[in-house]
């Protein structure tokens, strides 16, 4: 059998976890043979043969012994260089890049396609659980109908730790901070683009199409406010910041990244602090629930370890679906019903609403039930950027199969 | 690309909801060119063309134009007569009978070999939920330490009726039977079997070890009672019917099939009705769960489809951890911590047990909680089926991290 020899790009949490997790591993017949860093020489948790370091990129791409390269570096731009590099040379890639990956799909297809050459990157998506993977392989047919969940860990224990455990947003985001959870720099967790780039890559496998992350409403959580955990409370749901891509009907699919009402007889109603939780709907199927760790070091190098065994057997995304004969397009064309909170930002000035359901009007916040369509929330993403605006999905409509 | 003709075997439920999915498939690239059945005039609720039926096996196997045979059969003898003859003129085959399968897959993976040729069966193991399949393609690592769930819809139908809506145990076996959930002989179902066929193919897959199902500890929910349920109900547990394959140390691993108290903050707690729930357990992930409909005609037929078109690909199980250096062998040395409930039979007579923890005796029942091996349990198992004797796990012990 196949020995792989692994060029590592990348020694932080998940580096460091993958070298681990390649030590408990007897069977996996793989072994990292050089890692990549900025400075060799920096002191770090997991202690490593200093021989293993360079922070030459080409001494492991000129490598001849190299045959895979793993790539979990934190900078997108230098994570597209290497993938590029290794892949236009024929050295098969797994990466955990979701920003890059994101940006870069269409063409890192094709570079595959062309060089006949490998990019595996399951743990982009959710971690440990084995999304990507499951709608290559197992639902690699026209019964899907949609990929819905919470794909982002920090965001999420941020709601857990505000809505069961009643403690303040700010303290929550402290704690998420301290525990690892989320990056020194929030907003990629909190402002959805995490999430926003995993259901890009998700959508790639579920219905076969990209779409470019700007063309996709994404709202996160950052301008939560006690008043709407009350309101939630109040009617018995949870806010909870879901990604989801939906077939509308036979020629149409449509997707968005917002916070949502959900109630408890949903499965991600009870996916709580730094879980992921996937729902994937099908004709026939009806729904299947995936539930596990979606970050961290060791559930993250645990993903990374399924894609470099893949390896072993020369697996490869074959992207199926991007050749289907009927292929639903993306639109923004459909009709949402939200909750939009605010308080100095006259909203109803923004936003055209469709139809007004509910208004509140008080003495610390105001806010509007109606439906409006997705383009307009698009449209008006931009200018919906104030703190005293929080934006929620009421899933009632063409969600109203029960999701 | 290969267009796949489909030699079926079966029109009962599930070959029904084959032949329905394959029409909802635009890109399935399927077809089916010949039905065997015992009766191709019986009249059925799927509209078939007649001239697609025959009742000889012999027209599907010396055809071909069939490329396929997908064996969906309630008789497990004849399944296996249907399936070796396939593989052995090396015609592929996808099946969905646990029950052949947990007895002959040693032989058959044998042929699999030899012949070069690829059997898949996905569907024989909780219906739509991939269990097999990433236990083969994505946990198929060192990590892997445990898979548990309920592998069995009816008997979990049931369970439920009694334990959330206070329906009586012949109640709701009459109702499982009237929805279709339990066959007309439901001891298959209740007596653990079907859990147990499912666990011997698990664990193929998830250890790389054949287990026949006879060294197995199996004991079904026939025999619960209301002084059970209310035990249960007042220490805040539902019992549930629970299949387990367990690594117990690096050089060891356990299963087997009982009730189980399962207390609220465990995955399976909530999963009810015809639902299938498997938790996945790792070193360095954690708990994965999965969750969806285990059975049924559409979601059978929806993991068929899966395998069906898996075969476009030439995809096979590879069997891979058969191979590893280091396999944990089976035990049944390890000790349970167990409820026996009993009337007339003197259970106490019957069982060895290494510790007594509690015992009650009152005018309707008696119970003993202790700790007993489960090699002990095993070797009593021919005199533990007396009607007024019901037992279940209480997961503490080796399961004391938490299962």
């Amino acid at each position: 059998m196949a020995q792989i020899k692994i060029g590592l790009f990348g020694f932080g949490v998940v580096g460091q976890g993958i070298y681990e997790v390649l030590r408990k591993s007897v069977n996996a017949n793989a072994e990292i043979v050089k890692i990549c860093v900025r400075n060799p020489d920096k002191p770090r948790k997991t202690q490593a043969d200093r021989a293993l370091f360079t922070a030459s990129a080409d001494e492991i791409l000129d490598n001849p012994a190299v045959n895979l390269i793993v790539e979990v570096i934190d900078d997108a731009e230098a994570s597209y260089r290497i993938v590029k590099s290794a892949l236009l040379r024929g050295i098969p890639v797994v990466s955990g890049n979701k920003t890059m990956l994101a940006h870069h799909l269409p063409e890192l297809i094709d570079i595959q396609k062309q060089h006949n050459v490998a990019l595996l990157y399951d743990a982009s998506s959710c971690g440990s659980i084995p999304v990507i993977r499951n709608l290559e392989e197992y639902y690699d047919n026209d019964l899907l109908l949609e990929v819905k969940g919470i794909l982002n860990g920090s965001s999420n224990y941020i709601l857990s730790r505000v809505f069961d455990h009643h403690a303040g947003y700010a303290d929550a985001l402290r704690q998420a901070q301290e525990l690892g959870f989320a990056e020194s720099d929030p907003s990629f967790d909190i402002e959805g683009y995490d999430s926003l780039f995993k259901l890009v890559i998700i959508t790639v496998h579920a219905l076969g199409t990209y779409v470019a992350p700007e063309r996709i409403f994404t709202y996160g959580i950052s301008t939560i406010h006690d008043s709407d955990i009350r309101y939630a409370r109040e009617k018995g749901v949870k806010i909870k910041l879901v990604a989801q891509v939906v077939k509308v009907s036979d020629e149409h699919f449509t997707m968005f990244v917002m916070p949502e009402f959900v109630s408890p007889s949903k499965y991600i109603y009870s996916v709580d602090d730094e879980y992921n939780g996937v729902v994937i709907r099908g004709e026939c199927y009806d729904r299947q629930f995936m539930f596990g760790k979606g970050a961290g070091s060791l559930p993250t190098a645990s993903s990374i370890l399924s894609d470099i065994m893949a390896r072993l057997h020369d697996y490869r995304y074959e992207y199926k679906k991007r050749n289907y004969l009927r292929k639903p397009d993306y639109t923004t064309d459909i009709t949402l019903k939200i909750y939009a909170r605010y308080r100095t930002t006259d909203i109803r000035r923004i936003l055209r609403f469709e139809k007004i359901c509910e208004q509140y009007t008080g003495e610390e916040s105001n806010y509007v039930i109606g439906e409006i369509a997705l383009s307009e929330l698009l449209a008006k993403r931009p200018q919906l950027t104030g703190d005293d605006v929080f934006l929620a999905n009421i899933p009632v409509f063409f969600l109203s199969r029960d999701n």
